[in-house]
């Protein structure tokens, strides 16, 4: 089994990465600037040329992504763009161009996050994200063909990434790696299609 | 009460504009080229240029805008830049910049739809734009100050619309009018805020 992961990396791309490899999977890591196969999915002919590169894989896993944080008062679509063309419009054109490159019986997982349902203050543009590719993985799973299946993971703030982020999420329970992983595992392995994965403590 | 309604002269937005004329107040429509102001919300410029020519008023809401219906496979982002455009982006910017003609105790109402979480086939597009805002709805709800609310309402397939929308929508219950012109009315004259207010059958 081949796994493309956008994002392999990051921090939870890392502990994704290493899971799968323990399970005796193949992990091709890609980012922008790391990982094995170099893209910007928020250029879909990037994207395009990292498929090529890869050839077809048997799963697909983004942890890829993020959105502005600021205040809602002063915020403009300007602001908004990085986050919109990265992770909203990239992880949808991982899923419309890797139609052509994910084989048959294998799987799409993007990953949104709480915020989706439990927007944090100054976070609205990354909930809207959120809420955005959740809705996306619901009506693209209806329209998978060749038993191929998507899913969204939607985690709560890891416990790695408690000194990053945790002042932005006072009251936000702490997500063990080893949980959130399983997620990316049970939707890879597993037979579940169109569903969000929410892994939130 | 003066409330600025963007696609007041669509479907919805007549029966809309009919309700809050009853009940006594000034209703101000507007579209790209119907109603009494005219505005494109895919352009920021023509939404602020809309809103220095309302003056302050007391509710703004939005029955404008759809999105990319059509076969998944074959999806680009260039078919789905027109809703992200308008439905998403231009609804978002009818709350970021009104948040500076909106009076004190006002309230944004925006529309999404039952796509949000029940995605018709080929319709994965509107789905997402409909998660999208719900989301951001959730989020711009925290944010809001001088007592200003936001609401989104999530029609169904309106009775209305079933000649030009029904065979896209089989198995989907039909909303009377009346049911889903109170939710408006709801998230205008009540106290609710950060809702996403369902009106499915
Ligand atoms: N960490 C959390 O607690 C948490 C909670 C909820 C949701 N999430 C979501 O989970 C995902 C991963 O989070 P994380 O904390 O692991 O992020 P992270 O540590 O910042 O890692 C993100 C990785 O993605 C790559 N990347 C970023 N933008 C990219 C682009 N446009 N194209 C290709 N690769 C790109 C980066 O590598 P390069 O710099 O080389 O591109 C980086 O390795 C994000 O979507 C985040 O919003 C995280
Ligand atoms: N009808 C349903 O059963 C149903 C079900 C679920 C959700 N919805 C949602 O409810 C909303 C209204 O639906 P509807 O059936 O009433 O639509 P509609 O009959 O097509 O009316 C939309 C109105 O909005 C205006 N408009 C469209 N794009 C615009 C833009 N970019 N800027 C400014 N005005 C714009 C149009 O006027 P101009 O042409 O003059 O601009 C038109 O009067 C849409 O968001 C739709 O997705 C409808």
């Amino acid at each position: 089994m081949k796994i493309l992961l956008i994002g392999g990396e990051g921090t939870i791309g890392k502990a994704v990465a290493a899971a799968f490899r323990l399970r005796g999977m193949e992990v091709i890591t890609a980012g922008r600037n790391s990982g094995d196969v170099q893209a910007d999915i928020s250029q879909p002919a990037m994207i395009e040329r990292m498929y090529r590169q890869t050839g077809t894989v048997n799963a697909v896993i983004c942890t890829a992504g993020t959105g502005y944080y600021g205040p809602f008062r002063t915020m403009t679509t300007d602001m908004m763009m990085p986050g919109i063309q990265g992770k909203l419009m990239g992880q949808i054109n991982l899923v419309l161009i890797g139609q052509d490159y994910l084989a048959k019986g294998g799987s799409f997982t993007l990953t949104t996050g709480i915020a989706a349902e439990h927007p944090a203050r100054n976070g609205t543009c990354v909930s809207m994200i959120n809420g955005a590719v959740n809705s996306f993985v619901l009506g693209a799973a209806q329209e998978m063909t060749e038993e191929r299946r998507i899913n969204a993971v939607s985690p709560g703030l890891v416990e790695n990434s408690f000194e990053r982020y945790g002042s932005a999420f006072p009251g936000y329970n702490l997500v063990p790696m080893g949980k959130l992983v399983n997620a990316y595992i049970l939707s890879v392995e597993g037979a579940v299609n169109g569903k969000i994965l929410k892994v939130y403590s």
